[in-house]
């Protein structure tokens, strides 16, 4: 089989390609990339040199991109579509970039005014619940845990509600700049009992999140908690929190059936865990969602032959 | 009148002195010392230069102090004194320091076992509800607003309960190492009507926090919340989403029917403020209780005459 596209997934932090044919088989793949906050020169010069290899037979290659690389931070915004959004919309409004010798689409985030007046957006994480679905994924929730974990709920085939929690980068800088993460080993491995002690509190007493921070420096000075298995016990309670929340969710969370994780193994795994015991069953996709999607996206939107 | 005592408000980052006559009024106050971990040298060299002073003419003067100087990182541990606890039961649990020249005591902290499975600590603060009392604060809720923000359940002028929220460092880590920090000017000066925003968005949805943290960041991009403005939404969400659990929370304030603050006085007035949009009035104790309570424990525990 010979290329036919290739799939960017170009976020704030890291850039991975892969390489695939007509009908969506992943034919080759590139880690490595420069995020967008790390480009040096132009993103054109970025794309040329991170694509050159597959482009070097045939330069009219097709390229589309997913992520922070359609932020106003990115290489041109693509306007944010609004919920509730299906799988045309989206290609649809994937936007071409002008660039020499190069073929690119850039494929919009999704925004949604939630009713409890806050508004929520999403770039890169719609592809990959559309790749999901396409891979056979059906109706439900997914979460995409991370830095800013996304809970996405999908209705016949449509995006209808997104909701963001801060849970890796609260995890992140209660570590490393607050005085929880003094108490805190440097190189701690994960504690499967600290873990599930957090996340226990988490999702019992989430709704006073700022309290119970507190209470991983107090587990620390009075209740046994030590150094290594701290960072743990606090990932738990971060992960508790966002699951005691969001299920109680009009639109996102409650009453839906299926629960889906996309994204790191590791971390989805402990998402499970957690959502587990909560008496929620959740199914964990396959890893190569992004390329599923943006082949698909690439596909609808006329950039290769169906 | 001459001094008969000097109190010491000796915490982590600041040393504060006053010098009492035996009646308890203040004679003479300073500040600038060096805070617990500011100290260099032994304690016992901090505390002669810094008391030096006042005690030339009588270096007999009795000295007491309350605070983190007598924590595990402190001059000497004075252990917790659990709740339910009244005046004597600390005044009594007073610690001596053996020093050349010097006739000092330490304040303990107190600890609560919480029924929700959470232990709470506190040092310093409750020298300060005692101080309030002696100036005349009825029971209830005592409020002391800062980086752990503490509320302090007060029943029969005992200490009967302590919840303590991270508030003032959550919106210090935020502010100055996540990605909502980059969305906010580094002078930016009090907005009334961002943080009455932020602060009905913290009493109102304060259950789901990391969602609504993330919601600093979409009023950023899709609502028109400047990056003058971000700080003061941020601080009242987080002030907000406080008193939203704490209020709800039994044994501490839960149908507390007076409510006092004491610290800061803008800081008092940001709280008081917020209180107000819950319905809750609240009454701003005097700035001086820390010497006040000193001075009090000093009585009862014989180290003055009465």
């Amino acid at each position: 089989m010979t290329g036919a596209l290739i799939c960017l997934d170009w976020g704030t932090t890291a850039l991975r390609g892969w390489l695939v044919s007509a009908d969506g088989a992943v034919l080759d793949r590139r880690t490595g990339g420069p995020g967008i906050m790390a480009v040096e020169g132009s993103f054109e010069e970025a794309c040329h040199a991170f694509t050159g290899g597959w482009r070097a037979a045939s330069p009219a290659l097709p390229i589309i991109a997913a992520g922070m690389i359609g932020s106003r931070q990115g290489w041109l915004e693509a306007p944010y579509v609004h919920c509730p959004a299906g799988f045309a919309d989206v290609a649809c409004r994937c936007i071409a970039v002008e660039g020499k010798d190069l073929s690119l689409r850039i494929v919009p985030g999704l925004s949604w005014q939630a009713p409890d007046n806050m508004a929520d957006v999403m770039r890169g994480e719609e592809t990959q619940v559309f790749g999901a679905l396409e891979s056979g994924a059906q109706d439900g929730v997914f979460i995409l845990p991370g830095t800013h974990s996304k809970w996405v709920r999908v209705e016949a085939g449509g995006i209808v509600g997104i909701a963001t929690w801060m849970t890796g980068e609260l995890f992140a800088v209660l570590r490393g700049h607050s005085i929880l993460g003094r108490m805190m080993s440097v190189d701690a491995s994960h504690d499967a009992g600290a873990f599930a002690a957090g996340a226990a509190d988490g999702l019992e007493h989430g709704n006073q999140l700022t309290r119970r921070l507190f209470g991983v420096r107090t587990r620390g000075l009075l209740g046994g908690l030590g150094e290594a298995a701290a960072p743990s016990f606090l990932s738990g309670l971060l992960i508790g929190a966002e699951i005691c929340a969001a299920r109680r969710m009009p639109d996102i969370g409650d009453g839906a059936a299926r629960v889906h994780l996309i994204g790191d193994a590791v971390l989805c795994q402990r998402y499970a865990e957690v959502l587990g015991m909560a008496g929620i069953a959740a199914h964990i996709a396959d890893a190569e969602v992004t390329p599923r999607g943006l082949w698909r996206l690439a596909r609808t939107a006329g950039m290769i032959a169906p």
